[in-house]
């Protein structure tokens, strides 16, 4: 059985193969502004949870077109969406030095909920044929870098490209005093989570552990 | 500025590169049972953080008498040490199938408490020059694996050999609900504790840094 994580994520890829499985990364084209937008008001987890499922139902479509005839895909499809929620705000990648720098000034010493959709579709003989999504939400407390930390944090480029400008699994591990929830979910795909939302769909994780040699 | 870790643990590496640290690995041969008899009646903080101590100072007498006299070794020196909490049973690696089948019957659907006692030693011209030791505490829910699960994480090995015959970081992930703490100290060693005690000695963690690039 295959697993396609619809997602270009190289976090939530090592995440999976710590974990022992060797995903195949089909990127979706989705218009996230788009569909935000079609959304209207709704919930910060609804709105990560829909864009996973977007995500997923994409690839999914195109696992089952793109696949041979004569060996069509059996495997499941799954998407992801992860946001910061800072005291009410939701906050994706900061883009540049001084935004970056912005965010930590804001959330150095306090919280916030790091939130992510998940959606997994099970796909046989090239069809859709169940889906389901789910959130996870694990709060997270910052530390409070000094001046030299932060300066040589954002110099070394990491907290510019990733949403809520810090990372559990890189640099930014020095600078989270601790969790509330599961760890994997901050990075990007709770295990936990996939593992019950496979098991709804009849898919016991031991079934897509490429090998029985431990991964970590 | 060098660091050396006074543990064999490829895990404890993995969470130092991960986080930009790449450090040397020094394995101690402390006497775990006789040093553990010598304390006595101890809290289990008290044994992880003696055990902890008591690796960092043999080797940082190693590394001060190793170097050369040229160039006299200049750094600090990390010992670790974990122990699983369950229940008031302080509980280590499980060795066989059977021990470790047996933790997951004990454990499945509870909680531990993941103790690791640290201690970084300041060496400076090859002399030891300050210590200081703490220990972090990170609760631990655990899943509750299907049989099938759990016979296919048993006969991974994975769990046979690693405290509390779970790990955050491998397969034993998808079996973790969640925690509340900081998760790389489930791991092994906790950056945010390592990053308080090191600033104590007058070490920012930004010079312990191999390169600007993030690792994550």
């Amino acid at each position: 059985m295959r697993l396609v994580l619809a997602s270009a994520s190289p976090a939530r890829r090592s995440v999976l193969r710590a974990a022992g499985v060797e995903p195949d990364v089909v990127v979706s084209d989705v218009d996230e502004e788009a569909l935000l937008a079609e959304l209207g008001e709704t919930s910060p987890a609804e709105r990560v949870t829909a864009l996973a499922l977007a995500k997923a139902r994409v690839v999914a479509g195109r696992v089952g077109t793109e696949a041979d005839d004569d060996s069509p895909f059996d495997g499941v499809v799954i998407g992801c969406d992860s946001m910061l929620d800072l005291e009410g705000e939701l906050v994706g990648k900061p883009g540049t030095l001084e935004a970056a720098r912005g965010r930590w000034d804001q959330m150095a010493g306090r919280h916030g909920e790091l939130l992510t959709g998940h959606a997994v579709i099970r796909v046989r003989g090239g069809e859709p044929e169940a889906e389901i999504s789910g959130h996870a939400a694990t709060l997270v407390t910052f530390a409070s870098p000094t001046t030299p930390e932060l300066e040589a944090y954002l110099a070394s480029g990491e907290p510019l490209s990733v949403a809520g400008a810090f990372t559990l699994d890189g640099l930014g591990g020095w600078f989270v005093e601790g969790i509330q929830g599961d760890p994997s979910n901050v990075v990007g795909i709770s295990l936990p989570l996939t593992r019950h939302l496979l098991a709804e769909l009849g898919v016991a994780i031991s079934a897509l552990w490429a090998s029985a040699a431990p991964a970590g």
